[in-house]
């Protein structure tokens, strides 16, 4: 039961980038990103990653690692729609 | 040493989303954030204190707890500063 609730868990903070980025994917538009909030979560998910590595546990990899990969997307999508402001 | 890789990496997963309030509150502004974002990270980190109270385990409690925390007042400033966009 906690492995489910866990597994669940995994994928839902995993996945809930996923609308931020097709949103500003969409909108091209990043006024209201705290960049901030961007970096300091693509550090956290890849410490998780060289965590689960240390670990072998593929679950925390796998989940992590695609966090890594949004987030950086988001990072690149932050840098070229950002307006200076 | 993987202990202190998670706590680093918990603290940081945990407090990225500070900075994005933070903006939010100066600004008043959530045009270009996804309520989804916000939605489905609530769901993810109240799920994992749901699996850190399975497995007695505080620092899961604690630092998801306080990520709950953070994204209700996200999720409260989103209604309250979005202009029916």
């Amino acid at each position: 039961m906690e492995t489910i609730i866990g597994i669940a868990a995994g994928i839902l903070t995993s996945i809930s980038m996923l609308p931020q980025l097709i949103k500003i994917l969409k909108e091209k538009d990043v006024e209201n990103i705290s960049p901030y909030m961007i970096t300091i979560l693509l550090s956290g998910v890849s410490l998780w990653v060289v965590y689960g590595v240390m670990l072998g546990e593929w679950p925390i990899i796998l989940s992590n690692a695609f966090s890594v990969f949004v987030n950086v997307t988001l990072l690149i999508c932050y840098f070229l729609f950002s307006k200076n402001s």
